[in-house]
Formats: C-alpha cells, structure tokens, sequence
C-alpha cells in the first residue's frame, strides 16, 4: 500500500521554514502527500493541498499516514502534540515522525498504536544490527556521487534529488541515496546516519550504498551530511564519506556566504580549497575527485546568481551551477563524464 | 568509597591480549585491583595480583567492584558469564563493564542488583544529556593536547597517560582526558566517545575538555580514538578532534606498520604527510599544530626502535620518541616549548 500522508503542521503550515521533512516531502513527493493539517487555516490551501483544522476533517482525502513534520528546537514532540497524535491513532493512521524523539519510546503511544492496530515509524531510528564497515563499499558496481558542502542546511539533499532526476531522464539507471529523515520520507527508505551509534557512521554509509545499488542504481546519489569543517557535524560528515566510498564528489556553497553556521570564528575557505580539503581527506582505498560545484544561489539576484557561477568556475576551474535555478544539465553532464 | 576491582578474567589471565580494560587497569591504576578471578589458574599470580577460581575466594581480598574486562567479539557477554556475573551481584560488589552489551540492558541483572543493593556501571553507556558543542571549548583556559594517529589500536590512550603523568612530575597541573571505556575505568571519569549517537560526538568532546579543565587542568592530554584515515572510525575521529579542540596534536604511529588496519587497500602516507593533513583538517577557529610524533616500537630490536625514532625526526622535523620504553621526557618537553 502506498504512502497517503496526511502532513501535521499545526500553527506553522504558513511558515516556509516550519518543516524540513514535511517541505520536502511535499516538494519532492507530491504524490504522496493528501492533506495538511493546521487548524488555524482550515479550508485554506496550501501549493493546492487542502488544508483541515481536524483530523475527522482529513479523512475524506483518505490519508493512511500521519506525518510529524516540524522540526522543534532539540527535536523534542510540542507537548500539545500529544493529543494530536493520539486522535491520529485513534482514527487508524499510522505515524511517521522524523524528530530526534522517537514515538516509539512513548509507551503510551506505543499501547494505543496496538490497540488501533497501528504503526509507529520513526525515520530517525537506525537499525538495531548495524557495524563497522566490511569493505563492500569498496566492491558495489555502482559510480557513487557523494554531495559535501562548505555548511550545514545549504540544500546537499536538494541537490543529490535533483542530479537524480536529471540523471533518470537522461535514461540513467540512477538511485538518490538518503542519509536523513527527509530524504528517507521522500525516498521511503534510508539511514538517518547521524543518528546512529557513532562508530557505525561508517557502516551504516556502507550498508546504504549497497542497498542503493541492490535497488537497481548503477548511478548512486548519496545524500551528504554535515560539512568537514563544521564545527559540530563533521564527524558524521567523515564518517558518511568514508563508508559510502564515493568516487566523485558534487561541492555545494551557498553563494555569498562568508561563515560556517553564520559564526564569524569560522570563515569558510575559498572554493578551490575546499575542493582540494575534500579530495585530500578521501578514503585511502578510493580516492574521490570533485566533479562539479553546485552553488544555492537562492538569495541572489539573477545576475548575481549568474556571476557567482562564473566566479566558481573560474575560481576551481571546475563546471558550477545552481540546479534548482537553472537546471541540473550542466552538473550531470560533467559526473557522466567521468564515469 | 575508593574502587576496589576483582578483575574478571575467566579463562582469559594469562593472554597478553585478554582485555584491553583489564590490562590497561592493571598497568595504570593497579591501585584499584586486589584480585584476578580465572578458575584455570587459581592460586597462581599474576603480576604480583592473587588469582582466585570463585568470587567466594575473592571476598577475603575485599573488592567492592568486579571488572567485565575482557574483550569479546562483537562486545557480546560469553553466555557462561552470565552465572558469574550473577554471582558478583549475590556477594554484593557492584560491577563496571567496559563491553557493548550494557549490563543495565540486562533486565534480570538489574533487578538482581537493586535486590542486592548493588550498582552496574556501564562504562561506554553515554550520559543521556548529551548534545552539539555550545562553542565553550574554545573558551577552556587550559592547553589541549590529542593524540591522533595512523591506525587505532597502536598505544594512543598510553602516550596520553604517559605524557601526562611526566608532565605531573614536572609539576604541571596536567589531566588525562578519558574518551574509552579503558581509559574511564583507569581514570574513574570520561565519556566513551564511540557510543555516542554521532551528531554528539564533538559535543561529548567538548564536555570532557570542559571536566577536565574543572578537575584543575591547566594541560589537558585528551586520549584519541581511531584515525583519520581510518575506514571504519574516521568520523569518531574528527568529531573528537574538533569537539576537543586541541592547541597541539601528538602523532602516534607503530614504527614499520606499513597499512591501516592491516589492510593491504589502505597504505599508511608517509609521517611528514599525515603531519600535513592533520593540521590542516584543524577546526577552523582552533588551529593545532602536532607538537612531536609518538612512536610505538614494541616490535623493534632496540637499535632498530632508535634508528626509527631518528628517521621520523629526520622526516617531519619534529621531536619524536616513543614514551614507553624510553621515556617521555623528550615529547612533554617538544609540548611544554608550546604551551
């Protein structure tokens, strides 16, 4: 049975910044998308999903899932959203959660869900057996195209969909590989890497890039995480390019900005020495060129845009571009070329 | 109350390589143990410790505290421990497990205990507050020093200790900074940074600079854990670094070990090239520079170990020796020129 969400978006469903996994879902999988639910806009739209004030209200768009959209500081359920999500259990809507807290240690929601004959799935929850890596990675018959970046947030798994897509219409047998829980409810599976055990970073990178190809990819675009030279994050940034072995890597920036995690303590290197930082620290066993840069140029305007792209080839001497804004053509081609 | 171990090592005391948590106790804090318990040698010594072949026979050494020091594949218990482990709880010593498996996961244990009034101290079980670093590492008021390296497992938690208990003697106020479970159970404090979930990792760094620099030191030796270039740990690795944010590295490397991991697909770069990398994949705001190299030479003929040592100093121009069998004298000095 296919995915039917019903996205909760209580109070934020305005908000372009009110969830990171629900935006994505409903930008990158539409189809799977039926309603939103936000009581203080019902009956209005939202990008022409309607909008409900009340789970009973949902269910003539016949929903099979509740999805828990809204990133909350520190990943923690809004306490309000307890009763929410028990009416969505009562009503016989599994729930699917990409917060750092995991429905299933509610034992109260636990209990209900049986009762209802439910499911609780948390995106973030890594699977119980995973290890260290066993050196498959370095044996999958795939190209693997890893996205870094110079920051955090800047749209690496924004990128890795969109070169997936270019990369399929171009007739490519090319899987987009997801590393955290929006790519995985986009995708409908994948590892939320930096939620595991941190010595398993590697094996469970490993463990995707394999089930990446077994899904069929030939062309495998892994969703990268973090940044190397992010303060907090570059251990699982490490950690998820060493075990998914990428051969090429895609460069992301967004364009015009000057600080990792906006803190002036760290400058972001220039461009060609991020390129030469990445490929510097690939794994031993398969080293990694950067095939392309993709800038987000999203607070730029067009000829600004424009400009910063030229300055990044010029820079790197690299092919750049913005794939959202202009397209991913450019980008795909010089990954095709090296494989 | 003081730890008093009775050091489980059933069938296991004789083997050098038996545990690495027990033997590292044994070497480095044998203070804390009263007793070995192996049915296979009982009555005999080891190192100068009685072996015992019950706890029975163990209660007149008066531990408080038995050990789960033996490494098992995987860090499953040996199900025959089981019964022992019950044992200890009877006799009323609380127990302390450096493994995977956490005695508190144990239902039936942890029933037995609160029966029994006893504690279990899972070493590696990280505290449940953990999060990303707030920034106050770069604020510790102390000189930090990590061990980093060409491979695990070749002595980076002993250079720490060895270096840090020179520096003592010199009377610098100097802590050894524990990130395993060995290195925790020696020292009686620390976080084993390796099961952490991994968005935490340099966020637990950062706690344990933060402590050590609390328990008075104004030079902090904080042990490493795994390598950079390591295809299994690598993200544990630069979370470490950059979560601790050292001034100075110590480069430790096992003198003629040619692969990481004894994997013939990963060749060791040259010192003077791993000295290059790790500097530059520094945290932004912190620069390190690696203050000398530390050589493990357990391997070599002792003219063998010093020409090793005069090379490595020939090659990186830094001060190299190996601590342990000639002495730390010369890498604290290379460290104190620094401070």
């Amino acid at each position: 049975m296919s995915t039917r969400y019903l996205v909760l978006a209580e109070g934020k469903s305005g908000d372009p910044h009110f969830g990171k996994t629900a935006r994505g879902v409903m930008r990158y999988a539409p189809e799977k998308v039926v309603a939103l639910l936000d009581s203080e806009r019902a009956g209005e739209l939202q990008d022409g999903w309607p909008i409900v004030g009340r789970v009973d209200d949902a269910l003539r768009f016949d929903p099979n899932t509740a999805l828990v959209g809204v990133a909350t500081s520190g990943g923690r359920f809004p306490p309000a959203w307890k009763e929410l999500l028990r009416t969505c259990i009562q009503k016989g809507l599994d729930l699917e959660n990409g917060l750092h807290e995991f429905l299933t240690n509610d034992a109260e929601l636990v209990e209900l869900a049986q009762r209802h004959n439910v499911e609780l799935r948390d995106l973030r929850k890594p699977p119980t057996d995973l290890n260290v890596p066993t050196g498959e990675n370095l044996a999958v018959p795939a190209t693997i195209v890893l996205t870094v970046g110079s920051d955090c947030a800047i749209g690496k798994m924004t990128v890795s969909i969109e070169l997936d897509r270019e990369a399929r219409r171009r007739g490519v047998k090319s899987e987009f590989v997801p590393t955290g829980q929006t790519g995985i409810a986009i995708a409908g599976w994948g590892i939320a890497v930096d939620a595991v055990v941190s010595d398993f970073i590697a094996g469970a990178a490993e463990r995707l890039v394999v089930e990446g190809h077994r899904r069929g990819g030939e062309l495998l675009f892994v969703e990268g995480q973090g940044a190397l030279q992010h303060p907090q994050y570059s251990g699982v940034t490490l950690g998820l390019y060493h075990g998914s072995a990428p051969h090429l890597l895609v460069l992301c920036h967004q364009a015009g900005q000057a600080y990792v995690n906006e803190d002036e303590r760290f400058p972001i290197p220039p461009l060609s020495e991020l390129v030469a930082l990445h490929e510097r620290t690939a794994l031993i066993a398969r080293p990694a060129k950067v095939a392309c840069i993709a800038l987000n140029t999203r607070d730029l305007a067009e000829d600004e845009a424009l400009r910063s792209i030229d300055e990044a080839k010029a820079e790197t001497g690299l092919p750049a571009g913005d794939p959202v804004r202009f397209g991913a053509d450019a980008l795909v081609k010089a990954i095709l070329a090296q494989v």
